[in-house]
């Protein structure tokens, strides 16, 4: 298979784990015969230190003109603690989904066996636990307009949804739910917001295309607590921009690391694959990130925009063999770990390619 | 002391777990010799069913007129699923909040140490957290404009923040933080939302009033996932309203239960005081929810809107007595909890009061 694939590294730990991940796609390519070239782009912080811009045109280009992308994080604290800042790393990662026209974001929670202990949740409250998020990735308060008011004195964001934004990744959910346990759970605030009803009826609409399917309502305040008190109820989860930003980051503790976890931007045209995790500035160039997030967003790629599950299946197997033979990151250390067996970002990237 | 409380169950298991936190305030008043009154009043579904509005003009005087309110819950399955229903009980709760100025909710979250096991973190994770949660709740997206628009089509909220009332919420937490360990995280998502930047801005110009309490400021995703990995390095929080209930939730898995916390409403005049649980129309009216979080809710009462800190402990260590001698109710208990010592709201609410 001949196919082009964008490397975006981004800001911080990007650049670390995004090697990694690359050097997987290559192998892989070699091992099974596929022709795969490669180009690299700047976005993030990077970007604006080199161009001024967080998503130059350059960039938004090449991933047009790509079959998949290969992402990092964006991001800088810099910008974080200064709320006047005009131009913003994630400026660029904002306007990148919505040009690209990504609006599903999926997340899978899946724990490899091997980390049950590494998790703040019981063993036996996680074991089994398998959870896929459809997070909208291009509409709600992130796309809405925004502005100070009244001399700067006050401030507003716009929650919005339309029909059809909530159709077509509905959709993409009860799909996802029919491959699996066919149990579909639609996370809104409908108690309370308007934009809530328009999401929770356009979900009830669909729901009878899809008869198979057990969907259930539930608002986000009772899912957060819900995904902690017993997470393997969950099947398919679908949810707006918001509400799914922060329940899948309270959902990675599920997989005992956001370290381990890949997400999978997907709408129109080309996919994102990316880690859940940001751009860490704490650890960044220390060369101890764990980088399994990347190579599981390898896996991702392969498995969704170009359709190779083997392929996929063959680096997911890497991971599981090098966390069965006791390798670990800093992140997914428990106390029990051997010192030695700890490594850094390319020694376990090293474990992980052989 | 002399003081009128004014009893306000609402919907489902509001009416009773609220019966119990009333007997509790009797109890109280009878042995440290003060003279409460009493009076009740409508909320919600039931004041729906009663009168057409979920907060009736004679509900709204009696509670003017009251020096705290003792609260149950609202909430009915029937709206829920009904996004077109005009009339819902929530709308009650939002009036009343915001007719009474209530715009500090408190959200403590402490763990029992007899409750160490109930939980779904493992114990050594837990041990020893005590957050005190202050969520705003008057503004944000809860009271911004809404609206259908495009002949139904879409429909936003309006997330909408002015710097006085981040203000009035972030000193009342600063002033928490300066009693207890001076650690303070205000929870934004500043780096998308100009409201979140507005709140950052506003918390970071206070803060050199407070110079001995360490601020930090983190993203409502990352707190949602640093609350499960680590939960003993929260001290005070502040958050906005929507976020706030989303973490608070979440945040009832740290204490084993929703059903143990209790919460308190304050800003202009008198207060409410709430288990953080909702109506939970699941289990209503079959005598076993949890009546704990109304008992500490009672405790709370008379500790913030009265002064009275021995009588709220002697209810604090009376809860604490019924757990040491090993009764649980459904909620709270685990596979190793004997039938027996499983009881029903009535039947723990007697071993309170004893
Ligand atoms: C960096 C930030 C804008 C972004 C988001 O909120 O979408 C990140 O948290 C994510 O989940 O990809
Ligand atoms: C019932 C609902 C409107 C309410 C809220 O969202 O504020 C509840 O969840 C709470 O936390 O008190």
């Amino acid at each position: 298979m001949k196919k082009h694939i964008l490397v975006v590294p981004g800001d911080g730990i990007g650049q670390e784990v995004t090697a990694v991940g690359k050097k997987v796609l290559e192998k892989i390519a070699e091992k099974f015969g596929h022709e795969f070239t490669y180009d690299e782009a700047l976005i993030g912080h990077v970007a604006i230190e080199a161009t001024g811009e967080p998503l130059p045109a350059e960039t938004l280009e090449k991933m047009r003109a790509s079959d998949a992308i290969l992402f990092g994080a964006v991001g800088h604290i810099k910008y974080d603690n200064d709320p006047h800042a005009k131009v913003r790393p994630e400026q660029g990662l904002l306007k990148m989904r919505k040009e690209l026209g990504l609006y599903a974001n999926l997340r899978p929670i899946k724990l490899f066996d091997e980390l049950l202990e590494a998790s703040s949740i019981k063993p036996e409250i996680l074991k089994g636990a398998d959870i896929l998020f459809f997070r909208e990735l291009t509409g709600d308060v992130y796309f809405g307009k925004r502005e100070r008011i009244e001399d700067g004195n006050s401030a507003y964001d716009t929650m919005i949804y339309s029909k059809y934004e909530v159709e077509r990744i509905a959709r993409k959910a009860f799909e996802a739910a029919m491959t699996r346990g066919k149990k579909l759970m639609s996370v809104d605030k409908a108690n309370v917001l308007e934009s809530s009803r328009l999401w929770r009826e356009t979900v009830q609409a669909i729901a009878p295309e899809y008869p198979e399917v057990e969907v259930t309502h539930q608002f986000v305040d009772s899912c957060a607590m819900m995904l902690i008190k017993d997470p393997k109820q969950f099947d398919v989860v679908v949810t707006g921009n918001l509400f799914g930003d922060i329940l899948t980051d309270e959902a990675s503790q599920i997989a005992g690391s956001m370290g381990m976890l890949a997400s999978a931007s997907v709408g129109d045209s080309t996919g994102v694959y990316e880690p859940i995790h940001g751009s860490a500035h704490d650890i960044a160039g220390k060369g101890i990130a764990n980088p399994m997030a990347s190579v599981l967003s390898a896996a991702l790629l392969l498995d969704i925009s170009f359709g190779l599950k083997d392929e996929a299946n063959v680096i997911i197997n890497a991971v599981d063999q090098v966390l069965k033979a006791g390798f670990r990151t800093g992140d997914i250390a428990t106390k029990d770990t051997p010192k030695d067996m700890i490594l850094g970002t390319d020694a376990i990237g090293e474990e992980i390619l052989n």
